[in-house]
């Protein structure tokens, strides 16, 4: 597994907290579906994701700016599958959009 | 599993990504100790954390604000750990200090 690798400080994260429901059919193949669609999102810089055995996951998608952020949100499959998402899937979740204002790494 | 509770925003991020050694003798009994210890740190607000079957971990944890950040960096037995976790968990790791600007949640 391989972390993103970013740019220096600032850009933006999206940080997606949320528990899976135990219902989760059609989901998978959801998710990968959208890691393919953020990928070609203009100003897109990357994206971590993980999920224990607990259910609880958080994926953070790394945006150069708030445009890049607004397009993602305004991606028409990609607010469809929120919608399927919110009723579906999670029993719970939480969007957080942040700055990143400094970084530092060890690989 | 709960997501964490967190005021409204503006507040502090701090994203730690990671990816775990598969020789990780001693890291689950210090990962139990740190959640202790940065739960006792003033301004501390929440952490959610996952980690997936492919060693790849995302642990996010929120802040009042830049202080105490600063102070929970500066605990002794956390700058200790972080110099194990370096020398010996972990492949690799990045750790970002966002600012929370806003959020929406479903719960």
């Amino acid at each position: 597994m391989e972390l993103s690798s970013t740019p220096e400080p600032p850009y933006y994260a999206v940080i997606f907290t949320s528990v899976l429901s135990p219902d989760d059919e059609g989901y998978h193949e959801a998710a990968d579906r959208m890691l393919e669609l953020v990928a070609a999102t203009p100003g897109f810089i990357g994206v971590d994701s993980a999920r224990g055995a607990d259910r609880l996951g958080i994926t953070v998608s790394y945006f150069e700016d708030e445009a890049a952020i607004a397009r993602w949100r305004e991606q028409p499959e990609h607010a469809a599958t929120r919608a399927r998402g919110r009723e579906r899937w999670y029993d719970a979740f939480e969007v957080r959009v942040a700055r990143v204002e400094r970084a530092y790494r060890s690989r």
